[in-house]
């Protein structure tokens, strides 16, 4: 035996599939190379770290790389850059600080991740504006909010991020503009507000949380308005303007507003730039193509993770998918199959969850007309009003269900949900009648758990069915 | 058109069944009667409302009276007892306070519900012991235990529950006894101790929540002890002593605790004295057999709800399952059938969910390795240990989770799972799952949403369900 498998990429992706190659055949050498320092690292918990609930960016590591190492028996080389793949010698170029050298594998994954897009407007590159996506430009981001008193000695990690440091020092922001009102954007708000900094989060939409669907935004508008997040919707943000090099405006349209800071969340682009030189196949996502067990074009050539693309379960479409679940879950699967039990990477039906604010906002498989049409189905959608809790029981609140299924097949097709409480949960049980196939009869008559203080006796989700199964008939 | 459609009892099946109807088929009379002065209410609220976060009785009920007769057309005929049904002529008999009449029918749905079990000890029938079923019984026991100058001033509907009271307005109770480990038992405990009353909790089984699996019964065992609950396990109750005829003291065979007052949750026995008497068919269970529409053995005459027996949709086996949701789910479904549209009503795998202080339990499906055996699987279980929210964010706990698949199939089976928060609505992902046959290989590539505030980035169902694959392979 003694197959040789490396991994490009020390997150969640590779480093799921070099434990379960190591797991499942011991016999198998696992090389991972990770150009940074970090590996397996939680890159969600970032916005809580910046509100400064998490204390340290040490915090966030799922597992240490030495137990990796020691516990799991991967040979794990950080600071070691791969820099080109050659298919046909099986061979990698890797890139270090004492120089380079080539090491060959067996079976290759590609775990490159996703980089943070940008705006494609003037003055993207001024000091002060953050995409988050790395440990260390969460680093530099708290650093640049927290008031200096709280801000830790210096002695940070990467060059970039110290030199986003040299100018902080002196700053004291009083007011941050968020630009793409998604997740991550308005955990970052919330972050902001918390450190009582003003906070402008702008959208080239007219509604904030596209990917949940518009729909149900509109409470989300309202709690984070009152909340004290000034929303500017339907606002393209087109220059950023600075003075030394460092923010000061953000300007749209019709508005100007001078900022201290401005955190970017408008999507993630795969790194692919590996694969393209490599000549392994991109998809029409932009990401690596792969099939259903992760293999690229090339042979034995995996690709899991942000870089790779996902299939969505309704449509069987690729499509970008960059979350955490997900690239776990391929990097585990395409580690089964190196120690040789195939095992299918699975495909996504687009479930998020996300806590804004005071909100759990919650999606799942396709609810918006036009997607639906676009896949072949018959839209039919129901919105209900429901409560949290028993009517009786104190402290319940309103949560509104938003769900659309096919008028010729009855299939459930997915719904969106939000509520101060019981849709981070509750959506996993769409999720998988979605993955299962399941008709609206057959989702209204799920037998769901019923206590007064979790819910009314028709849980929202069976509520919202038997609308639509009105609707149907 | 113009049938005549007869219910008989206006509770969670009656009601339901009573509103489908009308609804889809408006031209039908709808007729229902209703023994009691109560319709439509949410006897699980009960035990808040012992506990006083429930002000009123009448906060209890989901619709009022008038509004099934205003607004749904339905003839609400209360305090009105059917005491016979003739199949043959297709007739029921019905007392009232002026006497009695005959009423016809062409469809006729028995939904007569359930009565709280009592333990068959001598004693049982001594004052100040408390059977919780009815909202009578729910003020009566309220009451009891509520210091003096809360109770509310006499005016309380039923004989039973005055004569219940003629004692009580004497009493302060310090010490009460619950006889049953069970949902609504724990819900109780965990009222009188909010009322300062010393509570002792007996229950003949080794462990608290039978039904909810016993594996994870000992967090919730350490809960209710660290809370204040004296637990008195493998403790039958022998006999229950009194002195005038109230209840003093609860014997076991290895203890006598003085007590002033008990309150018994040992199971629900159907209530089938009138299908009975019209020679309908009982099945196994004791409860009236059904079809899958809820159909009986007597020509158009339904039953449904907690007289009727559920089926078990892993083992196709008729079970007693006296539980809200399964009710209205019934009735409902009887209601369409009964409109013209024929409607299953649902099998159940026993979902549960309960608040046992600041633990959330909950339970779906088959986990116990005897049941799977009976019912022709070959078990095989998983347990974890699990974390509420991702291992940075604040305030995480531990959660368990136990669950089961067949070893042949793959199929996943079921699940336990206890925690302080997450479990209520998470445990609807593993019913839709189970209801939908899913492997364990399918539960573990499902597409779960994922925020650090709400659980680890591999949900602790797709956790448990990766330690299952690995026992599977």
């Amino acid at each position: 035996m003694g197959d040789q498998f490396l991994v490009v990429g020390g997150d969640a992706a590779g480093m799921s599939a070099a434990s379960k190659a190591k797991r499942d055949a011991p016999e198998t050498d696992v090389i991972v190379f990770e150009r940074s320092n970090w590996v397996s690292f939680g890159a969600c918990g970032l916005p809580y770290y910046v509100k400064g609930e998490i204390a340290k960016l040490e915090d966030l590591v799922v597992m240490e790389p030495r137990r990796f190492v020691e516990e799991r028996g991967i040979d794990l080389r950080r600071n070691h850059e791969v820099t080109a793949v050659d298919p046909d010698a099986r061979e990698v170029t890797v890139e270090t600080d004492d120089g380079h050298y080539r090491e060959s594998y067996d079976e290759l994954l590609l775990a490159t991740g996703g980089q943070a897009r940008l705006p494609d407007v003037p003055g993207v590159d001024l000091d002060g504006i953050f995409p988050i996506r790395s440990l260390e430009a969460g680093r530099a981001l708290r650093n640049y909010v927290a008031h200096h008193e709280e801000r830790p000695a210096r002695g940070i990690g990467s060059t970039s991020a110290r030199e986003l440091r040299s100018h902080l020092d002196e700053a004291d922001p009083e007011v941050v503009a968020v630009v793409g009102a998604n997740k991550i954007g308005i955990e970052l708000a919330e972050a902001f507000l918390a450190r009582d900094l003003e906070v402008h989060l702008f959208d080239s939409g007219p509604r904030v949380l596209r990917s949940f669907g518009a729909d149900i935004a509109e409470m989300v508008e309202d709690h984070l308005a009152e909340g004290g997040v000034e929303l500017h919707l339907d606002s393209p943000v087109e220059r950023f303007r600075g003075s030394d090099g460092t923010i000061t405006m953000v300007e749209t349209a019709d508005d100007r507003v001078a900022v201290d800071a401005v955190a970017v969340d408008v999507g993630v682009d795969p790194e692919v730039e590996l694969a393209e030189d490599a000549s392994i196949e991109l998809g029409p996502t932009g990401a690596v193509a792969t099939d259903e067990y992760g293999r690229t074009s090339a042979p034995d050539v995996f690709a899991a993770g942000d870089c790779a693309e996902k299939r969505e379960l309704l449509t069987g479409d690729p499509i970008l998918w960059p979350f955490a679940l997900a690239a776990n879950r391929a990097g585990r699967a395409v580690g089964r199959t190196v120690a040789g039990q195939p095992a299918a990477v699975g495909g996504v039906v687009r479930t998020l969850v996300m806590k804004a604010f005071d909100l759990q906002v919650a999606r799942s498989g396709i609810v918006d007309h036009d997607e639906a049409r676009a896949a072949g189905f018959d839209p039919v959608s129901a919105l209900i009003t429901s409560i949290t809790r028993a009517h009786y029981y104190p402290g319940w609140s309103r949560m509104v269900v938003h769900a659309t299924a096919d008028a010729e097949s009855g299939r459930f097709l997915g719904a969106n949900m939000v509520a101060e409480e019981g849709t981070a949960h509750r959506i996993n049980s769409v999720a998988t009648a979605v993955t299962a196939g399941m008709t609206v009869d057959e989702v209204g008559a799920l037998d769901f758990g019923y206590a007064p203080p979790f819910g009314p006796v028709w849980d929202p989700v069976l509520g919202v069915s038997k609308v639509l199964e009105a609707k149907l008939e």
